[in-house]
């Protein structure tokens, strides 16, 4: 929202010129709102709701932040939160109550319908991160026998909108889903046609309890607008609609981020999660990475000898562990990315692991020899006929690390997935201290060998 | 697919019994074509697409990988191509265009009509990843003056399909866009109602050149079906449906899966990429990386003699590098993440670090304290009174390493887009090595001044 805009509305708040304010506010998207509102004091703020012709209200109102929807909450009389409420989506009503506090919640059940307030209820019910729990019971339900122009009377009726009209779904008197029929198949029919002459009778549905992120992929292959849920009986319950399933995928997006960056994920942003929270969510990861790094640790004790004879062999740890952790990482991305596409399947293993081979003989060979040249380079001369050595030791080292690193990334993550586990735990953090202890014992081993340390 | 289903197409196929063949696939859904006829050998592949129904055939076409289209293409007379490419959508033909070999594209250009290769030809100019080159030109048109009446008529000869209907754009006589008309605004009002009077004309529409990744982030704000593409005179020139947007989020979050990665960014799957081009796409970061990590190495170099003195000071060099890379990780992901979903701007930096040295001073210290005492208790009386300046300086360390590293996760992605570089360039890999350096500075200096070495 530009600085221009949000100074105009303050100074209109501020000399009460209503109309004008009016007006201004009508040409705002409702989805404009929350960046605005958190320029103006919390009294503009009410002022500029009040504002608000109904519809738009209520679209504005699910676009907010609970703590700017708790704040206007508390200024509503009971009316009006009625008003807001009763124009919200099943769905939306929901998530509201999820996020207020009891003093609110009560509050907003007082002003529900008896028939919603049942409706909400049984909906709270459904665990979280379900397809139940991200539904909305409004949809236009239509009968086998109707006419197109019946079915047209009763999308006026249902008070349809958006979210809900593009496709009407046919349920028998059991209330069993028996075919959909979208609305360009009202359009170019005759009026008098049966609805039963006009359906799709190979829906794709989902179970209540099916996971969420299993039916925002559906929307992403099937390309739909919304998916019918229904119960164990077959009887259509809800839908999901495809706003709702892209704020899913990217919710499972950046869960994936953080799972593969070592952290607890949270459902908060950034700033609103507490620096206290923030800690907590990073800490544990961290310290079972760091007690995990303590055996790497261990293993160059027992190498000290080897250290004490050529110090200079440590000068090569930086570059070993972090190419080995580099390696680990490009990998096991690809994959845990393929398999939440689900472009990677667990049978693909040997597939992958076999081009992980071929990929990381070719990266190694690069890294040893480019590293290789450069040791002996710099360091003929210096160090005698020690460079030579080294220079051979260290190459060898980068190569195996970089094949172990490739493999591990790629074997990892599958066998995670194989244990139902999320693949995402098996990232770059894993897999780095797990390399760590392979590449350290492979240059030592080597070095202690090929020097006769 | 179902095992048993592919099983069942194979025998049908072998035994030519069409009819019962064709009631199957009728049962089909578009979406699931890919992964049959990935089961099957080109020619049954052939045989069954022969016997879609014509709307069918193209929905199945657009959802093959390129080398399936290419075999069918190369399998199709003139007249079979004409009749899948005439049903294709604007945007999907020109994808096909771009992914086939020119001996197919001339073919395919051949078999369109005149008018269409006109668009397509306008299409093809569009930058990569603009919106005008995801953009489609099926949509329906309507002009201020129409009645609701005449609105139905057009949407029927337009050729309605779900990519297109749901909302209408009204143009004036020089085709500037002046406004939209949904279809439930359509379907409520009375026939002989005009166009004018129903339209919204608050329009949110984007330039043919605007960025596909700003394209798709308006859709998930503004929760849109389509959003219209205008050119420099505010025209109308074509729309993004919300099933292109979703693809580019996918692909805009695979892409930035893989730079945090390190790895330069491909549009094709881990398996369609050869291992040439992946060894390609994964050298260039971690020769970039493995080079830089040298400086650490010199820097170690530097202090041989505190080394050879105490040779158990490198046993905790892999804890600390970890748990550097690792913190840096973790900030740094998250801020990436922020600012590619619009939650953290650039204004908001000295927030954004002050969070970050609070969060970070309290996961260093309890890194130290855990750390410290471990060494403490493993090494006391063994190494007599090292041990606990051991502890001291080990935990020391870890606190100034963790503050360092989620500082700089910080700080580094927000440089990064303030120089409209991409954040996601500033991730784990190159953190770590940034604070590799940091942290082997801060352990060695402390560990001769402590340790008197």
């Amino acid at each position: 929202m530009e600085e221009t805009i949000i100074e105009k509305i303050q100074e209109l708040v501020k000399s009460r010129r209503i109309a004008q304010l009016r007006e201004l506010l009508e040409s705002i998207n409702s989805a404009d709102f929350p960046s605005l509102f958190e320029e103006l004091d919390d009294e503009d703020m009410v002022v500029i709701f009040r504002l608000l012709p109904k519809d738009k209200a209520s679209d504005v109102f699910v676009e907010l932040d609970p703590d700017l929807q708790e704040k206007l909450i508390n200024n509503f009389t009971d009316k009006e939160l009625k008003v807001v409420v009763d124009d919200l989506f099943m769905d939306d009503t929901v998530d509201l109550i999820e996020e207020m506090p009891s003093s609110v919640v009560k509050r907003i059940l007082k002003n529900i319908k008896p028939s919603d307030r049942k409706i909400i209820n049984e909906l709270l019910k459904f665990p979280e991160d379900s397809a139940g729990s991200i539904m909305t019971t409004e949809m236009v339900e239509l009968k086998e026998n109707m006419t197109v122009d019946k079915a047209f009377q009763i999308i006026k009726d249902t008070g349809i909108d958006k979210e809900t009209i593009y496709i009407c779904y046919v349920v028998d008197n059991s209330r069993k889903l028996i075919g959909t029929v979208a609305i360009k198949d009202l359009l170019i029919s005759e009026r008098d046609v049966l609805i039963k002459d006009i359906l799709e009778d190979n829906v794709i549905s989902v179970l209540t309890t099916e996971d969420q992120e299993a039916v925002a992929k559906m929307f992403d292959k099937y390309n739909f607008m919304a998916m019918p849920v229904v119960d164990k009986e077959d009887r259509l319950v809800g839908i999901v609609t495809i706003d709702d399933a892209i704020d899913v995928m990217q919710d499972e997006n950046t869960e994936d981020f953080e799972k593969m960056a070592a952290m607890t994920p949270t459902e908060d942003t950034y700033f609103k999660t507490s620096v206290f929270k923030h800690a907590k969510n990073r800490i544990v990861w961290l310290l079972f990475l760091m007690l995990s790094s303590t055996f790497t640790g261990l293993l160059l004790e027992k190498f000290q000898a080897a250290i004490s004879a050529v110090p200079l062999l440590v000068a090569f740890i930086p570059t070993i562990m972090d190419t080995g952790g580099n390696c680990g990482s490009q990998s096991s991305t690809l994959i845990i990315r393929g398999l939440a596409l689900d472009e990677i399947k667990l049978s693909d293993l040997f597939k992958a692991v076999w081009k992980e081979i071929r990929v990381s003989f070719l990266i190694g060979a690069v890294l040893a020899i480019v590293t290789g040249l450069r040791i002996f380079l710099q360091y003929d001369g210096i160090h005698n006929d020690q460079s030579i050595k080294i220079a051979f030791v260290v190459g060898v080292t980068l190569m195996a690390t970089a094949m172990i690193a490739e493999v591990m990334g790629c074997v990892l993550p599958m066998f995670a997935k194989k244990l139902k586990l999320d693949p995402a735990i098996m990232a770059s953090p894993l897999i780095t201290t797990v390399v760590d202890l392979c590449s350290m014992l492979v240059f030592f081993s080597i070095a202690t060998a090929v020097m006769g340390l």
